[in-house]
C-alpha cells in the first residue's frame, strides 16, 4: 500500500499501470473508511488492475464549518483498511495540492439535481464543491471506472450528469448502501453519535422500511407512504430536515409512485445530520418485504439503477 | 483526412493512435480556417503523431445572435485546408452531440480573468461558454497538447487557468498571431468586412505599432502609450470598445509598464467586432522597432509567454 501526495507521482503510477495494459479504478473518499467504503474498494479491486483510494476532506463542500472541523481524520487506519480491501494506492493530497494559489475554477451542475433535497438544505455551493472536486480527482487520476456509494444517491445522480455533460471518459458505478445489523446506514459521521443518539438513529431505516412495506402492500400514493415513514421518526423524537419522494432520475417531486422514485431523508440526530434513501419501484418485486428491523439488511435500501454513462 | 461526427468514433481513433505509442494534438476551431489556424495545425502536426482539428461553432459563447448566425461556415474547405496543413482528423460534431438533452453543466473560471476586457464587453457568459466547450473538447479528444492562437490572448489565459485548476492532463501551447501583409490580424470575421472597412481596419495594427514604438523609445506610462494608440484609430474614424494596458498574467489594470503587460483592444469596424493585442515588455529587447505599417509583420504583436501548465 503506497501513500501518494502529489498528482505528478500519481500520474506516474497510472502511466505505469496503463503501459502494462492494466486498468485503474478510483474510490473517492473523505477518509474515516467504514464497511461501505470497503465494499467499494473490493468492487474496484475486482474489476480493475490498480485501485486508487483518494482521501481528501474537501473544504469546499462543507457549508457548516463545525462539520468540517469535526469530520473524522484517521489516515493510518484508512490506509490499512483500504490496503486490506485490495487498494494499492492511497492518494491523500494536501489542501494546497488540490487548491493551488489563485484557484478560481468551478464545475457546476445546475437545476433540480443540485437544487433539491441536499442542495436545498446544505446550500447550492455544496454540490458545486462536490462536482469541482470530483472532476479534479477524475482528471488527476484518469481512472477507467470510479465507484460511489448509493447512500449519497443525489451525489451519484449529480456526478453521472456531470460526467455525461462534460464527456469525462470514465464509467461511474454505484454500489448498495451498507448497513449496520439494525439497519442504520454506515456513515463516517456515525462515530460522533452518543449511545442514546445511536439507539434513536435506528428510526431512520425503520422509517424507510415502513414506507417500503406499505409500497409492497400496494400503496402508490406518496403522501400515504410519507405518512408511514413519519411514524418511526416521531416515535424516536426525531424531526427530519426533509423526507421526500421524488423522481429517481430528475428528483422532481412525485405525488404517486408510478415511475421509479427515490425516498430520501435527512435527519439531525444529536450533533450529527444523517441521510438515507431507498429506491421505490412502481412494479412489485419478488423480493420479500424487508423486515422492519431485520438484522444485517445490507441491501434493503435498493440503490438507483446505474445509468449508462 | 477523416471527418468524424461522434465522440465515440473519435475516441476509437485516439485509442488506436495511443496503442501504437503515438501522441495526439488538438487544434480547437470554429471553422472558417485561415493562415492563423494553419500555423496551429502545422505546429501540432510537427509535435504529435495525430492532429485532430475540431470544428464547432459553439452557440454558448455568442452573446450576439446575429454574430452567431453570420459566423462563416465552410466545412469542406476547412477539411481540405486542415488536411493540407497536416491534420488527419476533422472532428465536426453537431450541436446535439456536444449538448445532449438535459445538458446542465458548466465549467467556470471566475474573477478578473473572465470579467475584464472581453468578459466586460461580451458579458460574463462568454468565457463560461468558452471554458465549458474547451473542457468538453479536451475530454472528448484527450489530447497530449492543445494549440491556441495568441490573438485571443485572454482566452489563452483563461484556458490555462482552467487546465491548471481542474488538473486537465494536457499541455496548452499558444502561437503568435498571424497577420496580413499590412498588419491586420487574421480573423474568420475579416471576410465580412467591406473593402472600405477592410482599409480602415489597418488602423488597429497601426495603433498597436504606435504604442510599441513609443514603448521602444523608453516610455513606460500606460496613459501615454494608450494616447499613442488612440491616434491611428481616431484618424480612421474608429471608436474602440476598449483599448487597455493590463497585467499580462492577471489582467489587472497597469498604470506603468514595469512588468509584462498586455495591450488589448476591441474595435467595431462596420458590422464586425475585431480584437487584437500585443505583449508590452518592460525590458527593452534587441528586436528592431516594428515599422508602423510594415509588410508581412507576422510576429510583431508578441504573444503572451506560455506559462507552465
Amino acid at each position: 500500500m503506497r501513500i501518494v501526495r502529489t498528482t505528478a507521482e500519481l500520474r506516474d503510477h497510472v502511466r505505469a499501470v496503463r503501459a502494462d495494459g492494466g486498468t485503474v479504478g478510483l474510490v473517492p473518499t473523505m477518509g474515516a473508511l467504514h464497511a461501505g467504503h470497503v465494499s467499494l474498494v473490493e468492487a474496484a479491486a475486482g474489476r480493475t488492475t490498480s485501485t486508487v483510494v483518494s482521501l481528501f476532506v474537501n473544504p469546499r463542500q462543507f457549508g457548516d464549518a463545525a462539520d468540517l472541523t469535526n469530520y473524522p481524520r484517521t489516515e493510518a487506519e484508512d490506509a490499512a483498511r483500504a490496503g486490506a480491501a485490495g487498494a494499492d494506492v492511497l492518494f491523500a493530497p494536501g489542501v494546497d495540492e488540490v487548491y493551488p494559489d489563485g484557484f478560481v475554477s468551478e464545475v457546476r451542475v445546475s437545476g433540480p439535481l443540485t437544487e433539491r433535497l441536499e442542495g436545498a438544505h446544505r446550500g447550492p455551493e455544496h454540490f458545486h464543491g462536490v462536482t469541482t472536486v470530483v472532476a479534479k480527482l477524475l482528471n488527476m487520476v484518469g481512472p477507467d471506472v470510479a465507484f460511489f456509494g448509493a447512500k449519497d444517491a443525489q451525489q451519484v445522480l449529480v456526478v453521472r450528469r456531470m460526467v455525461r455533460d462534460l464527456d469525462l471518459p470514465v464509467e461511474i458505478v454505484a454500489l448498495p448502501t451498507v448497513r449496520e445489523p439494525d439497519g442504520l446506514a454506515l456513515s463516517s459521521r456515525n462515530v460522533r453519535l452518543s449511545a442514546d443518539d445511536r439507539a434513536r438513529a435506528v428510526a431512520i431505516p425503520r422509517a424507510i422500511d415502513a414506507a417500503l412495506a406499505l409500497l409492497a402492500a400496494g400503496e402508490r400514493d406518496a403522501a400515504a407512504l410519507l405518512g408511514a415513514a413519519a411514524g418511526p421518526l416521531a416515535d424516536a423524537g426525531l424531526t427530519p430536515e426533509y423526507v421526500a419522494i421524488v423522481d429517481a432520475a430528475t428528483l422532481a417531486p412525485r405525488g404517486t409512485v408510478d415511475a421509479p422514485s427515490l425516498l430520501a431523508l435527512a435527519v439531525p440526530v444529536g450533533p450529527v445530520r444523517l441521510i438515507d434513501n431507498a429506491l421505490l419501484s412502481p412494479v412489485p418485486s419478488d423480493a420479500p418485504v424487508p423486515a422492519l428491523s431485520g438484522a444485517g439488511s445490507t441491501g434493503h435500501a435498493v440503490p438507483p439503477t446505474p445509468e449508462k454513462g
